[in-house]
């Protein structure tokens, strides 16, 4: 029986204190019993660049990693991480010398919507160009190259008042990021920010190329690419294709320009290699990316707050809103179309808040936090560290204390969730904003900004809706009405009888009907518009946002005073915390780039169960419906029932492997993460959590924190066999072909 | 790694055609790759005693059997058969010398029920004897302890004219029957039957010990018996803890005898010891007991028909009923209690039904048994078997040609699934019987049935609501109404009009209000009326019952013709069957005893998935939701949070085990079959199958065919810790307590 002992003994076994309560038991080649998998092999921790050198290099060599983590990362030789791209929200890798990128499916979705026509649907059929002239640029993709960091703590704070107040402290950080920003943002085509590490005890200085060309390669139908949809989102087992290739490209001089016919695709510092055996259970690898943001080091009562106040209040408007949109599908069947994609952000928003009010109670989150905080109290008296006991409280007292929450909650998602309101805020917002010179206005206000502003502004009209968006505005005003009268604005009057309601009903219908702020052309010359010129305005949402201007400003102001609050408050405990935990500290994720760690593994969702870390081509195949979102392309079908798919075949699973598991430390804004072996191969394309990782954020659980990729075997076999892009597979030096 | 390795290298890795579409990986201690493990290591077969000969018995002895294969049963010896009985429906088994008895919560249900009272509701509460003297005469419960069996093919078949008639043959066979079953029976307590075995190739004559006086000993509250209720019915991850403890008892003369005060417990001819250690992952295990109906000879076309004709009619019909109970329950709220258990079975049902729906299509079924069939034909050919290769195309011409099936189906779910019209249509039925002498009756109709026949009549009354009896009744006459006219009966008019409805809803009610069927007193004076008095009988739901009186008779003989038939032309094929398959030959389960061999593993539901073969004690706990059907009693979540468990815990899992799989072949009859290890000794009891093995009645599918039992720790657990019941525990010869 060799094939046994063979994959035994490879598995380390090292007591652990992974053994928790719904610890069943790892997958069918990690036969070591629970309590012998080290927490060695735990892939908590989103490393940044500049903490790389305190890990214990050693000990992840021996886990599996094969180059020297300098390779990833040294000031003025660059590395790996140039590899690994920013990409709104989301993060992509080159794959080739000529500027080849992936990326997830969905992060290009708004590209491939845009490109799409009714006689070249490539959201429906997918796109493959076949040559470079073919490659259509991607409409409001922009590629983000990491170029270099500095830590820059020292110059924020210079200058700064010892006395200064919470609100001053507040402003003069964001005045000083501008500062450093703009002078960064010297060079053409660089775009720079700060980055807030460990609760404002350090600032880096982030420096990225943008480049603004870029061009779709190859992206499969969304029945691959989101296959399985919302009915498998957030779920394992899972077989979705959600990857696509994109092309950076620049002038013909090399440097970063708009599109134009004569440039030439970008040579990225590095790219990564392509590896054509992927990866298997047990095996050691790597994500690096953007992780947008974790919340490692709130409080037990932030949690708490976190879990009783805020997502309860969040599940709550978000079932209504959902709610609300349906009845406008019901009643306007053309508005289905407009409202999707609300629909979907809402009903993804609504099992992100139920994951996380299940996984914060099923994960004994605060309990945990409560007896780590008890920890680090009884650490801090017995070392006498110089951080005062109190911190804790203080932080505490300081929330307990907080404000008008449930008002700025609603003021917060109103404006975002409204069109026709939030253009008219915003161009209100802009023309007051313009009466301040540069310098002093709040950030993502200024002039470097007018561009995305209007952007922004310009974005929703492919999903306005007006009686949708009226519908919604009536029920913001309904929750408004149900506020502590302490907290509602005074000039909001409550709708208290039906007459009361049937007014408002019928200024909604009103305002809806005669506001302009939708109209493309007068909303460009609104845009232009000075304070005093708004203020004679005759359209009712301008007057309505006018109205709302103060409230807004209001909620703005309390931003900035918690923001400098918590900058005093936070600093301290964070300082006992990083001490307490020594070279185990990791900072929490903050849209600047990190890398886990970690090993591909299953875990179990509930007693006995137990999800295996790989699916499979067949298990696709098995949930074909034949409609969506399970319906597979005809040439898909044809490919996947072809005998040979030798050398994408798994020889454990005997079969293409579709998707893996891992114990990575991934947020969002990991999607599109590269998934590294251990010699820094490309062995996989990460692209979401299972739904028992949602409140990961709050907590890494080394029993349920689990990530789902694309197997490398799955994109090579889809462009070999589905695709028969074989150019672009050459480019990646992959040099396999199925069936020969 | 010590640890690694022992677990790896106790597992059989033999090349197997395990393989299949939907194998993903055996279980955590199961860490050979699936091609390894053998076909050997499969649960295919249930095997009657007098086939225990022709196994390999070496074969058995590798893969764990301890005891020798005549120990289950030699002519004359006896053997460890007679510690397994049957229980209607159910099967048991003795677990010391003293009659105590084992067997699930649910086939205990009715008597448990019929115990239950408001002020002592055992049903909700469960119950513990404290002393012999407190166990309760369990009503209804009937034990038969299996005393010997004989071959009577010859006896059956003596006297038969070859010339016979289809239904001369029927009727010449069950004559024989119940002659054969007569004479047996003339031995007082003797219940006797005669088993078809292999479509009709051979009869035996089987004999039991019938003992009518049965106790409860200790029942589980139906919130541990039932937990998860219909939510978890043939699911896994399962928690139920679905036993009950019965005892047997004798007059003091030791012989059979109804209940009466100075009764002593029966002493059974041999009884099970008990383990302590319980089973683990690979284990072999053996499962007894008395499984109802396997069809794994039908014919692909017989499958096909299931799956085409039967399920699909079954699915309808089960929906619309069920729909039917719940508007009478909106309609009527006290019509809930008594209509549940009928809801639970139709809803039972209905997953059943899909469950076969779905699994004869995602096995195959029908495909694999095509091709087998093509293989036994060229086989017939290559051997010049002396079965005509035609048999099978007789047999499936013959299938073809059967008519009236949509009437007879419709009328066989009346039979049973109404109650007044039922009652009414036993009355005329048995009037009508009883002017024949008692050897011409019907099986079933006979004197030796009358008291049956009389509780059959009662059973009902608890059950009993009017108005839901009546809504059913008339769903029966509309589906009757969508008869292709060919097959209604001429006496049915369908309800062409709002008119015709109304009429008949008003016959209807006036039918339901007037009729005395369901009087207890007036029932008793029917039952042994004459014709002519049924005849002259007022009554409308009598009268109802003598117009359909013939069809209900041209139905039994339409059976009798098809039994007939289909003894003829099943036999040349089931011949050739058995001759290619040979000692891989088993015949299909026909309630009479059998045992499956077969190994502790998991399987996977679907790509992606392994469901672990162990459910445990924390998993129940965390299942508890404090409402039913997921509340667990306080006295049992108490003595679940005590720490120590031991013995009852296992080393692997540190838990105590609740629920475990194997690859057992089992089916209906098998609800309470003991579990036992390589020596005979108790590890679990067997109570359900998992929901895709529900179509393993048509073929058994080594990948997914896997029954549940409940782990003989947990029941131990539950009656040390939750229930103290340490004298029964004494008894059944276990020693050990936790929590010393």
């Amino acid at each position: 029986m060799p094939a046994c002992r063979e994959r035994c003994e490879p598995q380390p076994c090292v007591r652990s204190d992974l053994s928790g309560p719904n610890w069943m038991a790892p997958g069918f080649v990690e036969p070591c019993r629970p309590e012998q998998l080290s927490i060695q092999l735990s892939g908590e921790g989103l490393w940044p660049w500049q903490d790389l050198s305190r890990l214990d290099e050693a000990q992840l060599r021996a886990r599996g990693l094969e180059l020297p983590l300098a390779d990833f990362w040294t000031p003025g030789k660059g590395g790996l991480a140039q590899a690994v791209v920013g990409l709104r929200g989301c993060t992509g890798a080159f794959l080739s010398e000529h500027g080849l990128l992936i990326t997830n499916h969905h992060c290009a979705l708004g590209a491939i919507q845009k490109l799409s026509r009714p006689e070249q649907n490539l959201l429906e059929n997918g796109f493959v160009a076949r040559g470079r002239g073919a490659e259509l640029p991607a409409p409001g993709v922009i590629v983000w190259v990491f170029r270099a960091q500095r830590d820059v703590t020292g110059e924020m704070f210079r200058g700064l008042p010892p006395d200064a107040s919470d609100l001053d402290t507040a402003l003069f950080l964001r005045n000083r990021e501008k500062e450093l920003v703009s002078e960064c943002e010297r060079t053409p085509s660089v775009r720079c920010a700060v980055s807030r590490e460990n609760d404002g005890l350090r600032f880096f200085l982030m420096e990225n190329t943008e480049l603004t060309d870029v061009r779709l390669v190859y992206a499969p139908p969304e029945s691959l690419g989101a296959f399985g949809g919302e009915t498998d989102n957030w779920r394992w087992p899972r077989h979705s294709l959600d990857f696509t290739l994109l092309r950076a490209y620049t002038g013909p001089d090399g440097r970063p320009a708009p599109f134009a016919e004569a440039n030439v695709p970008f040579t990225p510092p590095i790219h990564l290699q392509v590896s054509e055996r992927g990866t298997a259970v047990g095996d050691f690898i790597m994500v690096p990316g953007t992780p947008y943001r974790t919340s490692r080091y709130r409080t037990a009562r932030e949690i708490r707050h976190a879990h009783e106040w805020f997502y309860p209040r969040r599940e709550a408007l978000f079932s209504r809103w959902i709610s609300v949109l349906e009845k406008a599908g019901d009643l306007h069947p053309e508005a289905r179309i407009p409202n999707a994609s609300m629909l979907r952000r809402l009903s993804n928003g609504l099992i992100n808040t139920r994951g996380q009010l299940e996984g914060i109670a099923k994960n004994r989150v605060i309990a945990r936090r409560l007896s780590e905080e008890e920890t680090l109290r009884a650490w801090i008296r017995t070392n006498r560290f110089p951080v005062p006991e109190k911190a804790l409280d203080e932080l505490n007292a300081h929330l307990e204390g907080v404000q008008f929450e449930d008002l700025d909650f609603l003021l917060g998602q109103m404006e975002t969730g409204t069109s026709a309101f939030a253009a008219a805020c915003l161009l209100v917002k802009w023309a007051h904003e313009r009466t301040l010179p540069d310098a002093r206005r709040m950030p993502g206000w200024q002039e470097r900004d007018r561009a995305g502003l209007l952007s922004r502004l310009n974005a929703g009209d492919l999903s306005y809706h007006a009686a949708s968006d009226r519908m919604v505005l009536a029920m913001f005003l309904d929750e408004l009405d149900g506020l502590d009268p302490a907290q509602r604005p005074a000039f909001h009057v409550p709708a208290a009888t039906e007459e009361d309601r049937r007014k408002r009903d019928e200024w909604l219908e009103l305002a809806f009907r005669t506001t302009t702020v939708m109209d493309p052309a007068v909303r460009e010359a609104l845009f232009t518009a000075t304070p005093e010129a708004l203020a004679q305005s005759t359209d009712p949402l301008i007057q309505f946002a006018l109205l709302w201007f103060p409230a807004m400003q209001d909620l703005e102001r309390r931003r900035l005073l918690g923001e400098g609050a918590l900058l005093r408050l936070r600093r301290p405990w964070m300082k006992a915390t990083m001490a307490f935990r020594g070279r185990q500290f990791y900072p929490d994720a903050n849209a600047s780039p990190r890398v886990s760690f970690a090993t591909v593994t299953g875990y179990s969702p509930e007693d006995g169960t137990w999800h295996v870390p790989f699916s499979t081509l067949r298990g696709m195949l098995a949930k074909h419906r034949g409609q969506a979102p399970f319906e597979l392309p005809a040439a898909f079908l044809e490919a996947a029932q072809q005998d040979n798919h030798d050398p994408w075949t798994d020889p454990h699973l005997e079969d293409v492997p579709i998707n893996f598991l891992s114990n990575a430390d991934t947020t969002g804004g990991n999607s599109g993460s590269p998934v590294l072996d251990g010699r820094g191969r490309l062995v996989g394309l990460n692209f979401d959590r299972v739904y028992e990782n949602i409140a990961g954020d709050f907590g890494y659980n080394p029993l349920r924190s689990r990530n789902i990729m694309v197997d490398v075997r799955a994109i090579l076999w889809t462009l070999d066999r589905v695709a028969q892009a074989h150019d672009v597979l050459g480019e990646m030096g992959v040099t396999s072909r199925a069936g020969r």
